[in-house]
């Protein structure tokens, strides 16, 4: 069976980059956003919309730009939509983890792909070093405001956590959920890739 | 400034074992119960006494043994001694750590330590594991059913997470406490301090 390495993280706390470097380290696969691609084609969907589904909410409000079209599925149709991209996402998931060892960011992949008995991170910080992290990243013409990064923040947390818990059943970054946790917080990155990367050699 | 790495452990999750295989790989002091010996002498108070303070509970029933001795005292004299316990717990700790690179499990150390940046460590596992490993470590003649086991672990950790609160305002096992989880659960102790031993080193 393939070695697959699941990272669940908290937005900010640099869980992204903790997998790329812990794939480069290790030599295998890494998935991150290419998989909405992956689950777009599949599910005969739009790139944008699939995103927004999987990184934002479970259950979107009635997406009006769809219109008439759809109008004779009724308010259902958009769970549908919904619940097509989670089947697509579960398919694209288990291919991947069938094809070679993997890290895979997101996606509730530590649950979907269960038995292959992923070793499976939560990578996880403090507020100020989350805000810090991100208003690094963010770009110069951006310009928010570090009040309003702190939202962002809580509200893409939140999302995902509702995200996580509709389709798991089970809590996001809870104890049991998970094999190690990690705490960035002041702490260099690479170097705890590195260090697990040996770890997990 | 020495290496101090402090184990936060859920009863039965194997953290005492982790935290003195991780000492040994790395060649440094561990310590563990004989603190209790250190603290009583410090606070001059009797071993037995000092062990039930510092593992079960932050504010005892009044000791009825005591009588009228402390009468004059009145019902404080409990909380003093606990008071006590602690600030000797603090002394001791301190020491310790001015000492020499160590590891030390329980006794708020990460909370109490803080000033020395220490490696802070909290391990836990699901029941099942919990439960399996307590009844292997339990001697013949305990005779204690799997119910009455269960039942002790929940005890003992709440007591564990009520004496850290009192004493350090935080929460006992809050992923902002510590740096690393580790889950136990079908786990092998001695290949995971391996790991982090190389880790540390």
């Amino acid at each position: 069976m393939n070695k697959i390495i699941t990272i669940g993280r908290e937005f900010g706390s640099g869980g992204r980059e903790f997998g790329r470097r812990l794939a480069e380290g290790l030599g295998i696969e890494y998935y991150d956003k290419e998989i909405i691609a992956k689950i777009a084609k599949r599910a005969d969907l739009a790139e944008d919309y699939v995103q927004e589904v999987v990184e934002n909410r479970p259950m979107p409000l009635f997406p009006m730009t769809i219109g008439a079209t759809f109008a004779a599925v009724g308010v259902y149709y958009p769970m549908m939509m919904e619940e097509n991209v989670y089947a697509a996402q579960t398919e694209v998931l288990q291919e991947l983890a069938e094809k070679s060892d993997c890290v895979i960011v997101g996606r509730c992949a530590d649950y979907i792909l269960k038995s292959y008995n992923p070793y499976r991170f939560f990578v996880y910080a403090d507020m100020p070093s989350r805000i810090e992290r991100c208003m690094k990243r963010a770009s110069a013409d951006e310009k928010i405001s570090e009040k309003d990064m702190k939202k962002k923040i809580k509200s893409i947390d939140e999302n995902r956590a509702k995200y996580y818990e509709y389709y798991t059943s089970q809590e996001w970054g809870a104890r049991q959920n998970y094999d190690i946790f990690i705490n960035t917080s002041g702490r260099d990155i690479a170097k705890l890739a590195e260090d697990f990367v040996h770890m997990l050699k």
